[in-house]
């Protein structure tokens, strides 16, 4: 491919999305109606705006049939985009912290790349208006959607090894036989997305009738389903599913394990083939892990007597059900990244907190909503490292790294390789910028685990770290250059890097 | 290569290797004689030991020229055996903390691995006799001289990548016709060590006498040799270097950076090959990170207000010279993996201590006595990660990773990315289990940041870290089985991983 990437195609299908996205705003407009009005204009202007931008930019160019380099610049053009429009709301909302543009712009990313780190000092709906909360839920319900396509559809063919990877994963039917055209896998697809976010808001709503959870109204109920699916932690409550019921805690627990299981799978149960998602290595590695990390977690909380006056929460140490309970929720929670907290883990032990850091390094599975490294990557560098390990004793073995009985394609490995040392450099880089942004200012305040967490959360989508980032913090001490970074973080690690790199290289834009 | 593993052959050189060592006893008994010959006899009774030790280990097996399988087992076995008989003698001069089993086994591995993590409580020739402390910084020197050999003339055969890559490195005479002997390169690099450690010592001992730096004795002066060029980090002072004047602090930053050059280049100094030196793309590499990270934190240190009463140094804050000063012995400190103090950058502002972070991951160059992941990995993982972005724009190009201008081995670049993320799963489970262990015993006064540096300066054979094991502090705090898990951290990290996890394979004992 020896021509110039065509900019104006991509322009022009982005501003198709942006059409696509206007038709959202019906959401707040109607909640608005059901409620206050307070915002309704605001989302009237905003729905015009995005319509007629998207409107004008799909008149740049000829929305033909994009070459792999216009959907790389698509890709990144519409994360960004997106962004920028679902600030309006905020900015022209303009009640609390949120109000500024660049928070506006920061809460925006947050959501539609389903990260959940807030820059909202008062979370509540008494602060703001009830539609402009409404709204920030569902831009992570959206960004999730978006996800689910991308991953699936556009993104494994992108990103490095991805498509080799799919094809050693979902063998039998093969992902380019699931079915035969994109459009047809993204319905499918959504509709496994739409019919458990139903499922949650029903479940949760009948909690709440039920009296298990008085505090769970239809708005809370619809609310959190909006940013479980889609692994978001938005949550319109600034205790987060602290300020629930037991019975909440254990009903979200499941949902966020699906949110962050691969999406194909539920494809194969649902055509009856359950042995082909059972058998799945990566689905048994990510159970493993779950299983294993709460366990550990669990005990720690167990033995924590300093737990025993947690604020809010009550008696924690010593109890089986509350330890259990708490420790499988932030360890699903934090691996699957979706950042829900159900007590301040800002107060455990700091031998539980490390174990909450060492998860924010996994990541949900392929073809999820989740981000950060994900757990098939880890599955096959751990199978890699035991190849590495058995042709250093034996130099003249050939010996390929398996995944689900077929042999893995070299390149897929190497891919799989760059992606997460890249991942570890971004991290490591972003880190030291924030670090030496917060000097700026005099980092008042700022610790260097609030940095470190603040650092992985926002890159790998997953909302709240330790310390000044802790689950009922939020961003707002970082100096505003800092939370700009943060959404060039968060866009980065939604796109899983490479896609928003290879635009920065040279050789993409000559010809 | 289908016969079983010859151990009683690793077995028989490695008690050689104990008979040589026990010559280096004369150091201590020598320094016992000029001094108060307090602990005389634990040395002459050490020294007895370990020659008998090794005569009788050298009887086991016939000492035939080891295979590839064999040499992995003697490397690991060595630093093993060499660390135990090197904690005798703390063991038997029962003074302070380090008398104890765990803690004399933890402070010789510190030594013989050059890490310079310890658990002696009160660092002073006053609570320790000048001989064992004296001991304690020839363990650091005699593994460096271990370490120079190892690295240039057996870990590069043995470890993943090694050879191919200082082939490329080292072109024109070629590491294998470098010499053509083991036993030739060996005392080549030696010469090199033991050449510039006189010359360190010597313009230690002449700045104490001209009057620049009083504090500094002839016993210093050697002291501080004997762990600068093995980039140890043990001092004899409890306050490392921030116990001496700024002249020693100036002094003492190239002679670290040497000791994390790789001593091949000096070789190539000596034969009059300046050009090749210079354009070694690793060595520029390490120039250019030392420089722009000693820039980044000398500004941090400057603008830092709170650093103006910094205890025992005075005022950094807005003064040049000191600013500069603790910016370059620290990152220098860190980066080649020594770990000297010229203050307690554990009262630096938390963007400062991040750079030191971000540094620890970095390491000395290859061929060097520095440990952690080095330069010449996270050179060849840039050059990488920029390939892997131009071939995902042009799929059908075919480009190697080019080093020193010549095309690097796929199988070498394979081995570098699965050492590098080997060393971070190793990081973060070293991390979760000093975590769990920490948790066993109340993990009273372990902090999040104090567990994570604690495994990335014992992995990463640096010394110091930060909270509980930062420069002025010890591993005292860390329950005795830590220190245990420590110990082999320090043993795993020195041997590059691959050859000590090679050992834990079914692959390398079964025929
Ligand atoms: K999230
Ligand atoms: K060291």
């Amino acid at each position: 491919m020896r021509v110039r990437v065509d900019w104006r195609a991509s322009v022009s299908l982005t501003g198709r999305i942006l059409k696509y996205l206007s038709v959202a705003f019906l959401v707040p407009i109607a909640v608005s109606l059901l409620y206050s009005q307070q915002d309704l204009l605001v989302f009237v202007a905003t729905m015009a705006g995005t319509v007629t931008a998207g409107a004008l930019l799909e008149r740049v160019g000829p929305a033909e049939d994009p070459g792999p380099r216009e959907a790389f610049l698509m890709v990144g053009l519409t994360w960004l985009l997106v962004a920028v429009v679902g600030a309006a709301p905020y900015v022209l909302a303009g009640s609390g912290t949120v109000a500024s543009p660049v928070n506006a712009l920061f809460e925006s990313m947050s959501g539609f790349t389903t990260t959940g780190a807030t820059v909202m000092r008062d979370i509540s709906v008494d602060a703001h208006s009830r539609e402009l909360m409404m709204w920030r839920q569902l831009t992570q319900w959206l960004g999730g959607m978006g996800i689910v396509v991308l991953a699936v559809a556009i993104l494994t063919e992108l990103s490095v090894g991805g498509a080799q990877l799919m094809e050693a994963e979902a063998p039998g039917p093969g992902i380019e036989k699931l079915t035969p055209q994109i459009a047809e896998t993204a319905r499918a697809l959504w509709l496994a997305y739409i019919g458990f976010s139903v499922a949650q808001a029903v479940l949760l709503y009948l909690l709440g009738v039920s009296g298990l959870a008085p505090e769970m109204t239809a708005y809370g109920a619809i609310a959190h389903t909006f940013t479980t699916m889609p692994t978001g932690g938005f949550s319109p409550q600034a205790r987060s599913i602290e300020a629930f019921s037991w019975a909440v805690q254990w009903a979200i627990i499941p949902f966020m394990v699906v949110a962050g299981t691969n999406f194909v799978l539920f494809w194969h149960v649902l055509t009856g083939d359950w042995r082909e998602a059972v058998e799945d290595s990566e689905v048994r590695f990510y159970a493993g892990c779950l299983a294993s990390l709460s366990a550990i977690v669990s005990v720690l909380l167990f033995v924590d007597n300093a737990l025993v006056d947690a604020e809010n929460v009550g008696r924690v140490a010593g109890l089986v059900e509350p330890s259990i309970r708490h420790a499988a929720f932030q360890i699903v929670s934090i691996v699957t990244t979706t950042g829900y907290a159900s007590m301040n883990f800002d107060v455990w032990s700091p031998p539980a907190q490390y174990v909450l850091v060492f998860a924010m390094f996994l990541g949900g599975s392929a073809g999820s909503t989740g981000g950060g490294i994900k757990m098939i990557r880890w599955l096959v560098i751990l199978k890699s490292i035991r190849r590495e390990l058995f042709t250093t004793v034996h130099p003249e073995a050939v010996r390929p790294v398996r995944l689900a009985g077929r042999s893995l394609d070299e390149n897929a490995v190497r891919g799989i390789y760059t992606f997460t040392l890249l991942y570890f450099v971004v991290f490591l880089v972003g880190t030291l910028l924030l670090a030496v942004d917060a000097a700026r200012v005099g980092g008042i305040g700022i610790e260097v685990i609030g940095l470190v967490t603040a650092t992985a959360a926002t890159l790998g989508n997953i909302g709240p770290g330790l310390g000044m980032v802790g689950p009922m913090g939020n961003y707002l001490q970082f100096p505003w250059s800092s939370r700009l970074l943060m959404v060039g973080l968060m866009w980065i690690g939604r796109l899983e890097i490479f896609p928003v790199l290879v635009l920065l290289t040279r050789a993409f834009w000559r010809s």
